[in-house]
């Protein structure tokens, strides 16, 4: 059902298929509210090429167009050609603090109603959990998760992994989840880490997750929505995202943008490329709930193709320490990932094709370079040699900056030279291994390096 | 003539009036062929809102359209209803190493032609001329604009700045050309520079020309149309840009976007939210060199309007920083300018509004950082104490995060607290100016700093 074409990181470009149509991933599943969509869920398809949406059976259920569902089933409902997927009414429970409905009730309507993938009632772990709350709130998932698992028929189903900030619980709950027969495996619980802005808490939960989700399966994150987390939540290994945000922001006067919301009364112009800046001014825009909805959409599923862009150059991890820049949170959730890197690197291939760019302090702690470092130590063996020459960062590759240096100074003396690269130590017989003599790297670093070291060649 | 509205940096939102309307600035000036549009210029004002546009009128004047022009007009010829802009020819003699025309000759011409901006023929200095041979050039240059500026009767004038990489000659070569009657000054010469993305020589290269400029007069980068150098170059006090590049690289098959350049035939979905790019398969934009062309327009005209809304918001600097992240070498020309911060620091408004984000390790050398380092040094006498505590980077404002500390340890000895932030040290009481106390940074950094004082609070 879930095939995979490409990878970079954790992240990949696949085909999920489904009863109405194949979903290409990573994929933006564009929130339709029944009782008051924005844009028309035919436009989705028309306009946006929105291959996938999400409603939610919980409130389709309890709301006037119930009958109508079950009579004509969801897609009709929608007027839309292509996937439906449906929520449970697990988030309401974490806006409510409980839903008048059953596990096994909403799976039972879900099926109903013709979903193409339907999702479990799972037990919202709230970022404040403590472990035996979050534990509890782990063991009822899982067991929801078996029974909607025996419930579901015909139906894909989506499972959910929950666990709060418990790394433990994350792992065991998406290991047993993943286990079952579920199309889709969905990360709850993070909408409250998305709205504060805890985006290093956040890469903790998706790396808890990843650890024990089978890595086959798609893995959809509930509630994140917005173009500033794509890179790197697909780089740790996320497929789908609903958003309710560009309708959401939008009836509250906000535009989405790949660096952040900007609310439109407070701009002259919107500096966005998309139709509908392109056609409509400033003012247009605020006053027009639609035309901000549009923009937003826009501009979420421009940034999600980005990503799948990325993937397919095999420039993911650049993407995403660039786009890292555009708050310092989401630094932070970039700099949280050296922390992972054992984990990480198992994911890397080989070799890439092309040079690797420096972006910032932070591209030295990449998984790759983490894996250069720890097999130098591993498997590395110094020659034998009465002194080691330490040679400054400069134009690569070293070997033929400093070729003629070293040769020298070996005929004068029985010595080694490693280079003090900003990726680390590097002995030069190793400098045409990728990424070493394929970095691109600020001049102004060599620079720096080479004052440093200027004592030495003076 | 140029009215300047708000300011960011040496950035500025202006309004430069003209016999065909007004022009909003920073603007950019699409580059018209009249031998072979790409895009019809009708459509550059109906479809991309562009209120001016650049022709040469070298290639006018030797070209088959020469009498037409001469009968009709140049608006009237290329059916723009906006203001035009006409280039000289000093670009034909750096591509073709002379041209047969002369400075009286080619004003005379765009005179007659009805240019609502015409520029003189200045002397192309490349790069690689060294000081006696860029001097002359400046010599020429600076005659030629006198001669131009007795000529031009009412035509408003582009004066232009040469010098090559030679600070000191541009500085004076700005100062005498901008002193004339000339409408616009435009820094020349630096193609050769985009061309090899040596970002840091055009980053010093308009900094020295600022130095000598005319504040009040608008600023033309001749030959710069990439969307990757426009925050960089607004930041450093550039108005206006030409683009010959949007034509140019979908002649050759490559899209622009603001974070570098991509050839089509390379990518499966352009991952851009442009008109185009919604409307139209990637394998449709490869075939079709229009296509491309108004990928390439859609992208620069909001890369332009990004930038001007960053410094309606006063958030130039970070665009400039986040956009520098795209490149290594504007990186470079990022970190270059830390060494021209007594001159940019002239421009920083006392305080700004909201708070300042830490973008990278670059952000702690922005000019309004090293005034108050600067005027820490030179006003600031710390009060007399025995001892000095030494604070590490927390949660800001400080005198609230240490406030408990600090009495304490007053209480039991006499001393005076200092903090050591990551904008430098913070004499405790003065953490309330902006942007101390304003300050947004990664809290990985806070843990660092905390981690690494440790010892001292064990």
């Amino acid at each position: 059902m879930f095939e995979v074409l490409e990878r970079d990181g954790l992240g990949r470009i696949g085909v999920l298929e489904t009863p109405h149509g194949r979903v290409t991933t990573p994929a933006l599943l564009p929130v339709v509210n029944v009782n008051r969509p924005i844009i028309p869920p035919e436009q989705l398809a028309a306009r946006f090429r929105a291959e996938i949406l999400i409603t939610n059976a919980y409130i389709l259920g309890k709301g006037p167009a119930r009958e109508a569902v079950l009579r004509k089933g969801v897609h009709a409902l929608l007027g839309f050609p292509g996937a439906v997927m449906t929520d449970s009414g697990a988030f309401q429970t974490h806006v409510y603090g409980g839903v008048d409905v059953t596990n096994a009730e909403i799976i039972e309507f879900q099926r109903k109603i013709g979903s193409d993938l339907g999702t479990m009632l799972d037990v919202f772990s709230e970022p404040g959990h403590d472990l035996p709350q979050a534990s509890t709130d782990v063991d009822e998932t899982i067991r929801r998760a078996k029974e909607a698992d025996g419930l579901r028929g015909t139906m894909a189903l989506v499972g959910a992994v929950q666990g709060g900030l418990h790394p433990d619980l994350r792992e065991r709950c998406a290991r047993e989840v993943s286990a079952l027969g579920v199309s889709v495996c969905a990360i709850g619980g993070v909408v409250p880490l998305l709205e504060s802005y805890r985006f290093r808490d956040l890469a903790r939960v998706i790396v808890a997750s990843k650890r024990g989700l089978d890595p086959s399966k798609p893995v959809h994150l509930f509630g994140a929505g917005h173009p500033l987390v794509f890179p790197l939540a697909v780089l740790l290994g996320c497929d789908l995202f609903d958003s309710a945000s560009y309708a959401k922001y939008a009836r509250d006067g906000r535009m989405l943008f790949p660096d952040g919301t900007r609310r439109a009364a407070d701009l002259r112009e919107s500096g966005c490329a998309c139709p509908v800046c392109a056609e409509h001014s400033i003012q247009e825009l605020t006053a027009t709930e639609e035309l901000l909805a549009a923009h937003n959409l826009h501009v979420c599923f421009a940034a999600i193709r980005e990503v799948r862009r990325a993937i397919a150059r095999g420039d993911l991890w650049e993407l995403a320490e660039r786009r890292a820049r555009a708050h310092p949170s989401l630094l932070d959730a970039l700099r949280e990932l050296r922390h992972h890197n054992e984990f990480l690197e198992e994911f890397e291939p080989v070799s890439r094709e092309g040079a690797m760019y420096y972006v910032g302090s932070e591209t030295a702690h990449r998984p790759i370079l983490h894996r250069f470092r720890r097999r130098l130590i591993e498997r590395y063996r110094p020659p034998r040699a009465a002194g080691l020459l330490v040679l400054p960062e400069n134009g690569r590759p070293f070997s033929d900056t400093y070729g003629a240096v070293v040769e020298r100074v070996m005929q004068a003396a029985d010595v080694h030279a490693v280079v003090k690269s900003v990726w680390g130590p590097l002995p030069l017989e190793l400098d045409h291994m990728w990424p070493m003599a394929q970095s691109m790297i600020p001049v102004s670093l060599e620079v720096d390096a080479l004052e440093a070291a200027e004592v030495f060649f003076r």
